[in-house]
C-alpha cells in the first residue's frame, strides 16, 4: 500500500492510501476519518478496519487525510473544507475507476457528517456505512430526504455519542420512503470501538455481503426488465412500420 | 456596555465587554464562551446570563470572543490558542482591578475546558462555575488535583453532554481533599438551557451568594487568626528582648 498524493481543492496536496482492484467494473468505496480530537486520521483503527472490510469484498478503496491532518496541506476547517476534500477524493477515485459498477461511502464519527453531505450532492453513491454518527454534536437534518440506503452502527458504551441519539437519527431516516436504513448496536463498544473492532467488521461485512447480493439481484432484474422493455419497443416499432405500409397502399387505391 | 478591544497574545485584538465596579476591592470574574459550533460567542445567552449574575453581585466582569470569533483576530484553534486568549483577558482584568478581593472564572461547555486549564495555571483564582462541562468530548483529567472549590451545573436533557458524564466528573473531583465541588442538575434543560435560563441563574446566583458569604467569613477568620498570630509574635519578641537583657546583666556580674 504505497503512499499516494492526490490533488485537492485549490491545488493542495492530500495524503491518501489506495487499494486497487484490477477488474474494470469492481465497485469503489471512499472512507472518511473522524475529527482529529477523536483520533481523526486515515490511520485511525476504525477507518483502517472499514478500508480492509471493503477491500476484502473486491472494492477499490480510498482513504485519505483531511486538510491539516498528517501530510495533507491546509488548515483544519471543521466542515466545508473537509467536504471539498472528500469531493476531490471521490473525483480521483471515479477517474481511476470510471466503469465501477457501484459506489459506496463510509465515515467514522465526524467523517459520517461529511459522508452524508457528500451523499446529498452525489447521486451516484449507492450505499453508505455510518460508524458512530455524532447526531448530538452535528446537524444531520439536511438528510431530507436521504437519497440512499445504508447502515448506521454504534457502540452502546459510547460516551461521545449516546446510543439513543443514533437510534433517534436512524428512526427518523427510517420513516422516509424508497430507502432502507439498518441500525446495529455493538454491545460494550465505546466511541473508538476499543477491543470491539472484530465485532464492528463482522457487522459491516455481513451488511455489505447482503447488500452486494441484493444489489446484484436488482441489477439483474433491472437488466431483464430493460431487455423486456427493449423487446416490447422493437415489437411496437415493427407494428408501426406495418401500419405505415398499409395506409400508403390504401391511398394508392383511391 | 461599550465595546472594548483588549490586547491578546501576539498583539492580536480581542473583542470584549466589561462591567466595571468602582469599589477598588470589588471581586473580578471572567466568563468563557462555548465552541462556535454550539453558539459560541460572548453573546451566547448562557454567557450573557452568567455575566449579569456576577455583575448583580458587585463583581467587575469581563467576557470576550475567542480568536476567530466575532471581531477577535486570529483563527479558531480549538484549545491552546483560546487558553492564551483567556490568560490575556485575565491579565487585563487584574491590571484594571489590582486590589480585587477575589477572582472567579466561569465557562460554558467548551469554555469550561479552557476555564479549568486556566484555573490550574493561576493560583489566584478562588472559585469557578462550570456550565455543561463536556467531559465526554474533552479530557479533564489534568484536574489532579483541582485547586479550587466550585460549581458544576448541567441540564438533564442535554444531548451534547450526557448528565451522567458531568456527574462522573464531579464525583471524581469530590474525592479530592481541601476543596468542595457542588453539582446541580437543572431539570428539563438542554445543552443551551433554552427556556431554562432563569433556573440556571437562580442556581448560580444562590451558589455565589453562599460562597461570597462563606469566603467573607473565612477571610474574617483568617484575618483574626493572623492578628492573633501577630500579637503572639509580638509577645514572643518582647519576651526575647527581656531574656537578652537579663543574660547581659548576668555577664556583667561575672
Amino acid at each position: 500500500m504505497p503512499e499516494l498524493i492526490i490533488n485537492g481543492p485549490e491545488g493542495r496536496r492530500i495524503e491518501a492510501r489506495y487499494h486497487h482492484e484490477a477488474k474494470s467494473d469492481s465497485p469503489i468505496a471512499l472512507v472518511l476519518h473522524p475529527h482529529p480530537q477523536f483520533g481523526g486520521t486515515m490511520n485511525n483503527q476504525v477507518v483502517y478496519a472499514l478500508y480492509h472490510t471493503f477491500a476484502a469484498r473486491g472494492f477499490s478503496v480510498l482513504r485519505f487525510n483531511f486538510r491539516g491532518v498528517g501530510r495533507s496541506q491546509g488548515i483544519w476547517d471543521g466542515g466545508p473544507g473537509e467536504l471539498a476534500d472528500a469531493a476531490s477524493a471521490l473525483d480521483w477515485l471515479q477517474i481511476v475507476k470510471p466503469d465501477a459498477k457501484c459506489c459506496w461511502i463510509a465515515g467514522v464519527s465526524f467523517g459520517t457528517w461529511i459522508a452524508m453531505q457528500l451523499l446529498m450532492r452525489r447521486p451516484e453513491i449507492d450505499g453508505f456505512i455510518c460508524v458512530a454518527p455524532p447526531s448530538n454534536l452535528y446537524d444531520f437534518s439536511f438528510l431530507a430526504p436521504c437519497p440512499s440506503s445504508g447502515l448506521m452502527i454504534n457502540g452502546d458504551n459510547d460516551r461521545v455519542v449516546p446510543s439513543s441519539c443514533v437510534a433517534d437519527l436512524s428512526a427518523k431516516l427510517k420513516t422516509q420512503r424508497g430507502i432502507k436504513i439498518d441500525h446495529e448496536v455493538v454491545s460494550g463498544a465505546n466511541h473508538f470501538f476499543e477491543n470491539k473492532i472484530d465485532d464492528l467488521t463482522n457487522v459491516v461485512g455481513s451488511y455489505l455481503d447482503m447488500r452486494i447480493a441484493k444489489d446484484a439481484d436488482e441489477r439483474e432484474q433491472r437488466r431483464a426488465r430493460e431487455k423486456e422493455r427493449e423487446a416490447a419497443r422493437e415489437r411496437e416499432r415493427q407494428r408501426e412500420n406495418e401500419e405505415v405500409v398499409a395506409p400508403v397502399a390504401d391511398t394508392d387505391d383511391d
